[in-house]
């Protein structure tokens, strides 16, 4: 199998290592300035201009948003239609992501100190949240889960979600995940036009608070674009795995969980890192034998040409100095006292732990998010949560006693930044000698 | 006093506070087009593009980044010279701002299910932080004391800080500042060339992982540039202030929380909100006779007659719908029981509980943070706080018996999505009937 072969102790590995998984975002100037039109249109002519859009971009022939629009009772519908082994193995999905995320829901907190003031935050739900999901060809029924289930577990009240139907196309068990996942409004939108229409509200739509999910590059310079206005999540790059492994895992699990990454597209990035050399080998010559048995072999032997790596280390520890340079989205540690060496991981998305454990798993069902972040970013960001649909407000509540003796603290200090009026604020509540 | 005068009954009240509360960043394409080449000009030549940037404009003449460079023993020694009543005020708070932000530093956290599989978080403390604080006029020590302070209960290895030196000019209590927040590396650099140093790195610079702290235009645009690469706090808007009194607090310290507010600029909001309409003309009187008595009169008297206004409702549960509509980033509920109030607010940056609580105390040293979501944004982020300088990593560890319950799920549904390899990935690991 075509790849490129790493050894940690070569003169160039750091430079190599780093070429190979830099990602820089494709922006186009071009790109922004049409989402740019878009926006401005969909700002200013509402459903009229999201209809237009739609019927262009997508192939759709409708009438009014009425026609983009999907009730309630047809998402139910398709749920209902939907073979018991699909519609079983989806609740015991959506069952599983939500007990894993209940556990991330944050509760407001305070305390009062000496003086009984009180001091604390806050805690409440976004009111709405916007689901963007991919149609077409990569409808992915477990982002929909996925990106719902933690907006539903946080309380947030209305749940908006728009996919693109390109030629009226839609997915049944996209539809059915919906209503499992609680989702109140959907509408067949896709591209800038829908991701204006969740920023800005039409007559139709609801104007939302944050946007999640993924897209194409016209979906992410529109999210971009709109940020400040709404919240947005971290736009995502091409999805990584890196596996480190002792030797002593059967080469063939090792060969799939590479593909199950390199199969995703052309720039998936799968690394297997083991101190054993003759491991490498074996588990190339697994990848050789089980690639002509994939359907999309064309896209792994890509993938792996080109972003995919081979690295031989002295040892375990050189392991996870690879494995804190790259940050990885995924990692997989397939080797014994995998919670062990766990705690040596700085920066990675998801870490899945032991030989039993490959990344699919997380994917679909395991529980936690399947929404990481890409492209080293889990250097300063997290897996999708519960958390990104809370927000907090400070509490402080003053006791006269607390006032006057924090009343002086703020005195000097706001006379040092000559902010008068800040002054005299804290210091009327200074307490008067007798 | 100068100022906007509604009634939440009026017909047009709706439209008039949305266009009142508005604000929209000021987006130049120009400064976007000069930004991009600072930050590619730092990314390509470091040092030297940065020394070359801050000597033309911050008019400096540093030979070098040495130039550049304040020392750890210079904060020190700032904060020696500094006088006893200043060092301790600020001492004060640094500890109390510490104290405060401890309790919001989260744990990981994991549990086993009924397989024995382990789910859970890991959560760990960013590598590197930056933070960037103004210079020249507007330097604030509170602005490095609360920016620094959570980054350093986070756990964060390394903390930097760029400040510019117009002119050469340094605050001194800004530099102690640093010293008491635990600041380990400050160069005097501004502007898009220090955000460019700290997102891209240089000979002498460090790369960060994240970059917070407020700054102009062009410290805005080029954070929002380098997203992505480093992760940014929010672009603040113009500082807000709404005050619901229900007429029982002296009309002379509702003024003055009005004043500390609109002090800051000509931009700044200050609403207060009252049922009773014989008070809001009471704290007007106040106003005008208290304005004169402050060395920033105009700049109040601007921001009151441009953005300020006097909201008469019919009772509290009216205000409270006029707090839930504008999101106010600073919020005083000057009224009895402000804790049973406080809970019907859904969206606001921080909370100020009862008439002895005015903002400025929280501004230095009450403990929460100074740095509030702005222009509502309120509805979907959160104060400056230790879970920015803190991220998490997804932990899944399946027992065999756990990995072959959830591979027949998995199976199921990546079949469905059509991804074979992540099906025969996690179908490996299911146990073969005996």
């Amino acid at each position: 199998m075509k790849t490129n072969r790493l050894n940690a102790n070569d003169a160039d590995f750091v430079p190599r290592l780093m070429a190979l998984t830099a990602w820089s975002e494709e922006r186009d100037e071009e790109v922004g300035e049409r989402v740019r039109g878009i926006l401005r249109d969909v700002a200013g002519r509402g459903d009229a201009a999201v209809v237009e859009y739609t019927n262009r971009f997508d192939r759709r022939d409708a009438a009014s948003m009425a026609d983009l629009t999907v009730e309630r009772a047809q998402l139910e519908a398709a749920l209902e239609r939907l073979p018991a082994e699909q519609r079983q193995a989806l609740e015991a999905a959506a069952e599983r992501v939500s007990d894993y995320h209940a556990r991330q829901k944050q509760d407001s907190w305070h305390y009062r100190d000496a003086h009984g003031t009180l001091l604390g935050q806050q805690v409440t739900p976004l009111d709405r949240a916007g689901i963007y999901v991919p149609g077409g060809k990569a409808a992915y029924p477990s982002s929909v889960l996925m990106n719902a289930l933690p907006a539903r577990v946080a309380g947030v009240a209305e749940i908006v979600m728009v996919s693109p139907a390109p030629d009226g196309e839609l997915n049944d068990m996209v539809l059915a995940a919906a209503a499992v996942a609680g989702v109140e409004r959907f509408f067949t939108l896709g591209g800038a036009q829908a991701v204006g229409a969740l920023a800005f509200g039409t007559e139709t739509v609801p104007a939302v608070d944050k946007i999640v999910g993924p897209g194409n590059i016209y979906v992410a310079e529109a999210k971009r674009q709109v940020f400040g206005k709404v919240g947005i999540d971290m736009i995502a790059g091409p999805s990584e795995i890196l596996v480190v492994c002792d030797g002593k895992t059967d080469p063939d699990w090792i060969a799939m969980d590479l593909f199950s990454q390199a199969e995703h597209d052309e720039e998936a990035q799968s690394i297997l890192v083991s101190p054993d050399a003759d491991f490498l080998a074996r588990v190339e010559e697994a990848m050789e034998r089980l690639a002509p048995t994939l359907e999309r072999e064309t896209v792994i032997r890509t993938s792996m040409a080109n972003r995919g790596a081979l690295i031989q280390v002295d040892d375990l520890d050189q392991a996870m100095e690879v494995v804190n340079r790259v940050c990885p989205e995924h990692l997989e540690l397939s080797l014994d006292d995998a919670e062990v060496w766990a705690k040596k991981v700085r920066h990675a998305g998801a870490i899945f732990l032991g030989r039993h454990t490959p990344e699919a798993l997380g994917d679909y069902c395991a529980g936690p998010n399947h929404v990481l972040p890409t492209s080293a970013t889990s250097r300063f960001s997290s897996p999708l949560g519960v958390y990104d649909f809370q927000k907090r407000s400070s509490l402080i509540g003053c006791s006269p006693e607390g006032a006057s003796e924090l009343g002086k603290i703020a005195s000097v200090l706001s006379r040092a930044e000559s902010l008068t009026a800040h002054a005299r604020s804290a210091e009327m509540r200074i307490k008067k000698p007798l």
